[in-house]
């Protein structure tokens, strides 16, 4: 995965040289506004850039690129300014989702409303350092979700091809629109009185829009899109994307109720005591007693949750056999998308590298 | 100013248009999103629509329109387009300004953030309905600007010179930017322990980004720059704007002290509660004896003032003249504005009715 490292530097690089000049751009507006730019930089070094990498193999499935070779306005560096724009996005979404979750850290740092509400001590300033942090947060946000679409613009500008650039941003838009519904079902799912019967489909649908849909199927038509792919190439990668998706998030629902903290920067059961309804739950609780599914619904959801309770929670889930369900589903959606990519009239070469990003996203513990 | 009233109307349609065609493009999510695309719409009924104001007169002041006449693709259209992405755009700003604020009303309905609050009752969720609340009007802000840039380029990608287009993006990307940065040495401001020696200079720069140019001198510059502007007329739309804006914020300040809340749909002297370091509040602070600058300073920025201490500090402000001088330095920036424009080179019929619409931006009471 040498191509990948280096992409994943060459992204960090853009992103930083990003950060500068918005930095140059504002000045005006005076030293005051530094801890919104020094966030914005400090945020943006960490994160596994899977969207980015997902949208360059989009492209160099329909299109060859060298992302080394990088002059201004030249097709790497367009489709680098894309990637960065997702990445950008991304960024801004973890930092209101943070909020909304009430997060006190991500990729271990602090989270961006935890950064604002200690510069408010930092700065002897009055009133609460709380509702500081949530307004740094929320304007950071804003902020970075500016700056990705103006990224993402400056990208589509320079493709000679209107019809791709179109395409692009089309997916772009609806890439948008849908995870922002996606984390509104989330946060409704998890605060309703009781699981549903119908829980396991509302789950899924959580996953397939708050993650599937954004972090790999998404990506991966934007950079399709801006290489020219053909309808039938577009629709190989969206049925390759979504299966690696899914097989993605139920990764992430396995970290976040049994992940190591040192290696995912979130808190051990960070999933548990936000009482997220993710599959891996909703699949574990189905299979409890009346009983002890009692005890679960009082525990899951209970912000304050303590070590053993959480080692206890971890215990009941393992005892369903629900994990090594999940782990067979996530084997199973990786397989469905091998087969798909081996069929799609892609180029060899990215399709094997998307396979083994494919099977990264889905293995990870991180 | 009946092709002002023409074109609110106009605004409105497209606006509610918009919403819809979101509405069926995301249906697929299921009717749990209802919410936010009610809210979305409800949100949307409101409002003076003056940034829309500004950028069609921004255009018709370099090339006639008549915006009244839109078929499908044709200038008005595009123009109308760019006109409601800057009211949706405000809609965003203004749902996450409130939860900053802790607003309830805005208006003369209740904030989004209570809007979610309420459903959080009346869905009988758990947990708690102010988290609910946060997280509702979070991504319905961050919803609402993407949609707003997503309309914004559709008016782009269709105007036949690149280079106005490019410039009215810059313009578009500029104010996002300087509008976020500005609502964030806001809060900072307020939340600064003291009053500082430079307190004027540093209330001026608030007012200057995050309203004079937000409000008024980017909405005119974005049309300006539709229309193919030359390097003169946006300097010369720019040189009014300006002191509109400050103008226009300038009674934003009298009104947020001495505002009827019946005609502004915000609970009178909210910024007084809310601690504003308006310019208003700042001269007339600056004209209190030690005494009396102790108590205003105790009562200024209380969330629960009651009556009595609102119309006391109302009292001490009117006493100390600050209210006239600000009345003057209103009068003063409309009349630079005036004299600006009286010598620009732009269409007569529309530099007359952007005089029209810059009164009436100083001098309305709601």
């Amino acid at each position: 995965m040498h191509q990948t490292t280096r992409l994943a530097d060459l992204v960090h690089e853009r992103l930083t040289d990003t950060i500068a000049a918005h930095r140059l751009s504002l000045q005006d507006l005076g030293d005051d506004c530094t801890p919104l730019l020094d966030e914005a930089l400090g945020f943006l070094q960490g994160g596994k850039r899977l969207r980015a990498q997902f949208l360059v193999l989009g492209y160099r499935c329909v299109a060859p690129l060298d992302v080394t070779d990088t002059p201004p306005r030249s097709e790497a560096s367009i489709v680098l300014d894309a990637a960065c724009a997702l990445e950008l996005f991304h960024a801004a979404a973890l930092i209101h989702d943070d909020i909304i979750d009430n997060s006190d850290t991500r990729r271990a740092r602090p989270s961006a409303h935890r950064y604002f509400a200690a510069l408010h001590h930092a700065h002897g300033l009055r009133g609460s350092a709380e509702r500081f942090g949530l307004a740094g947060a929320i304007l950071l946000g804003d902020l970075l979700q500016s700056w990705a679409d103006e990224l993402m613009q400056r990208a589509l500008d320079l493709i000679p091809d209107r019809a791709a650039a179109h395409r692009a941003r089309t997916h772009f838009n609806q890439m948008r629109s849908e995870v922002a519904m996606g984390q509104y079902l989330d946060v409704l799912e998890e605060q309703r009185a009781e699981f549903t019967a119908d829980q396991l489909e509302r789950s899924t649908r959580v996953l397939i829009y708050k993650s599937a849909k954004y972090s790999v199927q998404a990506p991966l038509l934007i950079g399709a899109a801006l290489a020219g792919a053909s309808a039938g190439q577009e629709q190989s990668l969206a049925d390759f994307g979504l299966p690696v998706g899914v097989a993605f998030q139920l990764r992430d629902d396995q970290l976040g109720v049994f992940g190591d903290e040192s290696l995912t920067g979130k808190p051990t059961g960070g999933d548990l005591r936000e009482g997220k309804r993710t599959v891996l739950v909703t699949l574990a609780r189905e299979q409890l007693p009346a009983g002890p599914k009692r005890v679960f619904d009082d525990l899951h959801g209970t912000a304050d949750l303590d070590r053993e309770q959480i080692a206890m929670l971890q215990r009941t889930i393992r005892e369903t056999g629900a994990p090594e369900r999940v782990e067979r589903m996530i084997a199973s959606n990786i397989g469905k998308a091998r087969e798909t990519i081996r069929e799609a009239s892609v180029h060899e070469d990215a399709a094997l590298e998307l396979i083994a990003l494919a099977e990264y996203a889905a293995r990870r513990d991180a």
